[in-house]
Order: structure tokens, then sequence, then C-alpha cells
């Protein structure tokens, strides 16, 4: 299957966002083995919207389009579609009484502008937007004499990513012509650089269709992405189950997990099955890590909370910092992340205590201490261990990448006993 | 003059990299009053890439391609260009001259790869490149009798980006284009859904060019943007704060600032210019809050710190919340954020202390207190409010609209005196 996106707005014409939306698309489609044969921005207007469609359904079977769904006059792509499919817009009843629903619970009313996004083209699939209004629409048509479709999503990524996951199995199910699974696995690893993975992996990277590995790297992780097409669904998880052996032989305990799971998912998993409790006492990522903590639903389980320490005053007051320690080897120091991993834990009566202090930039500086440096420590039951970490970056990848270190310290000493 | 933008490369139609370079060129076309019509990604692929030049020559005025120019043998976009052209490609000595000295600085030398980049499309300018070796080229040509302009840059950003500044005034006289001047402002709002901006603005956003006004949705705020395209630079600004002076007119306290101002840091703005301090106690946001205040460099000016109070014996241990009021109020209340403000406010010494109080989800509802359901207090020097509410979405959109609303509690809070 070929697949083509469409990104509609004007707003990325002349610039204003970034298209975030296509690039998760393109991931998305190509973990799927679905090539994406073009990708094409335009402008919110409906006779230019209709030519692309028109252009892209002559080359490929899927047509995926964001945006323009908006309830705004400007929001012109239902109109669009409309015309292309040749298929009057229809008023959607479910979708009027969720979007009531929806709106009843903040006590607003329906207006006519909302009313507009009650409108689908005539026969499409209809998917419910959880985390806006507008829904989304999958409509099979013909061109050509050949079978296509198309996916109309609206803009927003909190909105589209979760549409696109309700939508694809129904595409797929529709699509299916050939006996083909696919099995995509996404191995995470924390602590190595992409350079130091990938001259461990040369040979898996190097591996071609039907099965392929592919490097990505984000902050403080790397991934790899194992892609296997195969005639049975039991044989592509063979394949797959058995790279992922070979990926997790190699990199041991570097390995934190798969799919969806991520280092905070992780890290609360061993501290629930361990029955440990967690406290957290930040200064640099001001309390960036402990949201991170707290991302993963009932993460109150095993954390009870911490203490955002941002100025030494509040650094002694709160967590009874050493005022001479404070004063010689300074707030950022190893002896101070010490001191408040140990102290935090105590207070808090917590099993283990995580400590962060260090220095966001871009100013605040020194030749010593410059920007991106952080201690961090953890202190748990038996022990206590600081590690000192230089982050290249602007300040919000210096947070996060702090935030993220820190999970990983916790979790290597997590998997210590 | 309208443009169109040519994204070359495989590594993009597979989501391994995002697009900025149609961002940069967007905005810079934008800018100098230049309509980008459309943006294509294409594959790296002779055949296509014509395909793509061609029916962009259909409707454009300037072309202008990113990517494959490298040295390896899928960098295809000479070829193609050449062959659109009608031209065929020519070895240029200067170039090689200057590739060679570049190389010899690093004790390299041409190889036959190296050496492919030293051809050109005929006629071209060429423009070399100072952060790498292909060199970018512009090209007049004529389409259906008409004066078109190519523009072939190569797709790393730091290459592409000053290539396109260098050839930027040499395309500005070639094509002698007019006169214009264009302004983009953005105004942020925020206490509103889009469609009670959108009933309000309904006159503004119906403008057409030269003065256009957009309205874009984010979580918890409405951006209105004011595009003006004008004869001078002048008469784009004044036209510009016309339009922007309408709105704040109509939105007054709403409007909390333009384009860069985010709340977090037009909230830190006042409290920076009226020397005030600031505390946090957060629970359901679990960090998130403070995270966003220091976000802002220079946060440490104003932010003290905080605390993290996620179970309910952490709100009694370090902020002294009352055993009565959780026990009949419960955590979720507004007796218990009033109570967390008060004392956190207290307890580090600020000017303001703000909490946040609520369920974030997806579990630990119910039918009385629903997830999403969020207390928000801010405590200052005069008094104490407390905010009631409820915000839909999953966890994360929770999470990130009560901390936003917080900071818009407290910016309106800073207003009063």
């Amino acid at each position: 299957m070929r697949a083509e996106i469409i990104s509609i707005g004007t707003e990325l014409l002349v610039g204003s966002i970034l298209n975030t939306n296509a690039r998760f698309l393109s991931l998305e489609l190509a973990s799927q083995a679905i090539d994406v044969y073009r990708r094409i921005t335009v402008g919110d207007n409906v006779e230019r919207i209709v030519e692309c469609l028109k252009s892209a359904a002559g080359r490929s079977d899927l047509l995926i389009t964001s945006g323009g769904l908006g309830p705004t006059e400007d929001d012109v792509t239902n109109r669009a579609v409309s015309s292309f499919l040749g298929k009057p817009p229809v008023f959607h009843r479910p979708t009027e009484a969720y979007i009531r629903k929806r709106l009843k619970k903040r006590s607003l009313k329906m207006t006519r502008l909302t009313a507009s996004q009650c409108y689908v083209p005539q026969g499409a699939r209809v998917f419910q937007n959880f985390a806006g209004t507008a829904p989304a629409t999958l409509s099979e048509f013909e061109w050509d004499g050949k079978k296509r479709w198309l996916l109309v999503l609206p803009g927003p990524p909190r909105e589209l990513e979760p549409l696109f996951h309700q939508a694809w199995p129904v595409l797929r199910r529709m699509a299916s012509a050939r006996n083909e699974h696919f099995e995509v696995r996404a191995v995470h690893l924390a602590g190595l650089l992409e350079v130091q993975v990938a001259q461990k992996v040369g040979d898996l990277l190097k591996l071609k269709p039907p099965v392929t590995v592919g490097i990505y790297a984000r902050p403080q992780e790397v991934e790899l992405k194992i892609m296997v097409k195969a005639a049975s669904r039991v044989k592509a998880l063979r394949l797959a189950a058995k790279l992922e052996r070979t990926i997790r032989a190699r990199f041991k305990e570097k390995v934190y997990g798969v799919n969806h799971d991520s280092l905070a998912s992780v890290t609360g998993q061993i501290l629930r099955n361990k029955k440990r409790s967690l406290a957290s006492a930040e200064s640099c990522t001001g309390g960036l890590f402990s949201s991170l903590v707290t991302d993963i639903p009932g993460s109150s389980d095993y954390f009870k909370g911490g203490v955002i320490t941002y100025s030494n005053e509040v650094k002694k007051s709160l967590l009874g910092v050493d005022d001479n320690t404070l004063k010689r080897a300074g707030a950022v120091s190893r002896q101070t992340a010490l001191q408040m991993a140990r102290k935090v834990r105590k207070i808090l009566k917590s099993s283990y205590g995580v400590a962060i202090t260090g220095i966001a930039g871009p100013d605040g500086g020194s030749l010593k201490k410059p920007a991106g440096l952080v201690f961090i420590a953890v202190s748990g039951p038996e022990r206590t261990v600081v590690s000192k970490n230089l982050f290249l970056g602007d300040r919000a990848v210096i947070k996060l990448s702090a935030a993220l270190k820190a999970l990983d310290v916790l979790r290597l000493e997590l998997r210590q006993k």
C-alpha cells in the first residue's frame, strides 16, 4: 500500500508551526511497512485542497489529511473532502450527542460554529475525538477503478495521534488485501550515545526487508526499532523476538524497556513490585523529575512527594541542608546532592530519595561549574550513590536530560538487589 | 511572487527527521511577503522529483528544493534538475577549486564521489557552501512563456540557511519583486475557549489579504494571528498595531501577551517587576507547574521553590494541612487548596503561594469528584482566591491544563493591584 500525507493549514505555509504531524504519520506508516510516496502542505483553501486530493488519488491508495477541522470559518477541510468525494456532508447525530455531552460537562452550550463540526462525508466511518470536538473520518472511494481510502484527521497533535491509532485497525481491515503480517518492536536503551549503540549493531542496521532495524536518538536514550514483515503473525512475532533477544544480549541492563515503556513507567513498575516508595528533592530540574514520575497513572502508589529547593534558603529551611556545605562546596556539588537525597528520604519517610542539583543555564555557570553540570544522588535503604554529569543543550534540554538521567540512576540502583 | 518548497529525501518520508528546512524557508519567504503556495516532500528518485518540479512550475514563480546534493549514489537532485531544465550538468571549475582547498585544510583528498558535487546545471548562478561541500545553484528558466526561478539548496540546515541568505539578494534582484513588507503578530489569550473568542472576532476572521487574522487553539489558550502585507514597513507595522489594539480592547485582561510570550514568562516578568516571590504546593500536577515556572531563564530571581505533596501524609507533615480538613472536605477540596497555598507561602516566606490539588485520572475519580476536577488557590499578601475547575482530556492534558490555569490565576491576581 502506498500512502500520501496532506497537511492542511496556512499557518504551516507561513512557518508559524513545525509540521510534527507529518513526521508522526510518516513514522507510524513506516513502522507498518506502508510506503509514504509524497507529503504535501497546502493552505486553507477548498479549491487547492481538492486539487491536492485529486492528484494524490491518482498516485496513492491511502490519503491522510490533517488539519482544517476546527469550528471556525477558515477551517474548510470538510467542505473540500465532500467536494472531492462528490458526496454531500451529512449531519452526524452521534457526533452531535457526543459533543453536547462534552460541552455539558463544562457547562457550555452548542453553538452554530461547534455544530458545524458534526457534519461528516456521507458514508464515512466516524471516530470520536476524546481530546477535542472534531471527529476523524475514514472514507472508502474509487479512483480510476481502484479502491482508495481517505482518512481525515484534526490538526492538534494530541487529537490527531490517538485518532490515528483508533482508525488504524479499521483501515487495516478494510484494506487487508495481501496476507501480510507486521510486527514492530521498539527496544529502548538508556545510558549510551547513538554512535556507541550504532557501533555495536552495525550488522543489524544493514539488514534489508522483510526484517530491518532502525536507530533513533532521543534525549538520554536510543531506540532500536525492529520491523518484521512475514506471511503469518506467529512467524513475524518469532522473528521480532529473536532480534530483541540479540539486542538484549549485547546491551544487557542498558535495555530498559520496549514499545510504550518509558524510564518513568519502568522505574515506577519496579518500585511498585518491590513495594518501595520514592521522594524527590529537585533544584535545577524545578519539578520536572517529579512531573515525569507522576505522568504515570497510579504513581501515587509509590510516589510520596518531594520538594523543589530552588533557593539556598529553601534548601536549608525545608531540607536542613548544612549551611557549611552550601558555603564550601556550593549548591551545585556532590556533597549537596548527597545531603538533599538523604534528607528528603528521611523527612518524607520514603524507601528512596532522589536529588538533582545543577546549572540549567543559560546563565549562572562558570568556568569550573558550567551550565549543564548536574549532580544526581539516589539514597536508598543501604547506600547513597552520586553521579556527576555534564549535559549539552539549551535550558529545556538540560532540564529534561537531568530528569531522565535521574530516573535511570534510580532504575539501576533498584536493580542492584 | 508565489513560491513552492520541494523537500527531497526518503529519510523525511519515513519520518526519521523533522522537516525544519521547510519551516525555515516558509518563515523567510513569509517575512519577505512571498506567498508559499504549496510544500511538497518527495523521495530520492529522479523521475518523481522531475514530476514535482514540473507541476510546481505550472503553478508558481519560484521553486526551492532542499536536499539530495550529497556525494552518495542516492543523492540525485542534480540529475533531476538537469533533466527538468533540459540542460546538461557542467563541471564547475571554481567549485572544484573551492572544494579542494576545503578538503586540503582537513588533509583530505578529492574522491570521485566528492567530485560529483562539482557538476551544476548549465547557466546557473553558483553559491559556495562555507559549511559543507555541495554548492547551491540558482537557475532562471521559462515555463509556459513565463519567467521562473529554481533555487537548489543542500539539506543540512547549517548549510541550507546561510546559502539561502547568500542567494536571496541575487534572486530578489533577478525577480525584482514588488516592494512588499510583511508583519506577523500573534496575540495570546487565556481563559477563553476557541469558540468564545471566534464569536467576538467573527468580523476579523473574515478579513481578506493583505490583512488577515487567523485563530488557533492550544491547551488553555487561544492565539489570534495577525498577518499584514503592505507597501512599506511602517505601514505594515501600523496596520498590525491597529489590529492588536482592536483585539486588546475586546478581550482586555484576557490578552496575556504577544509573539513569544508564554503564561510562565509573562507571570514571571510581573513578579520580577513587582519584586515579589513565589512558592508552589502541588498535588495532582506533580511538579509540572513548578517546571513550567523554571523553564524561564532567570526564574530563580522570583521562584523560591515548592513542595509536591502527593500523599495526604506529606500534605500534613510538610505543609501542616489540617487533618480534620483532609478527613471532612477531602484532599481535593476548596479548603485543602486554600490551606496548601497559605501554608506554603508562609513556610517558604514568599509573597505568593500557589496550590493545586485535583484528580489527574484516569483512576481515582468518583461521581462527585470526577477525574479532571482541580482546585487552584493563590494566596497573596492581601487575600487568598480559590478557583474550581473541571478539565477534560487524558492525564497529560489535565496536568498541563491545571498547571497553565494556575499560572493564569496567579497572573490575574498579580494584576489586581
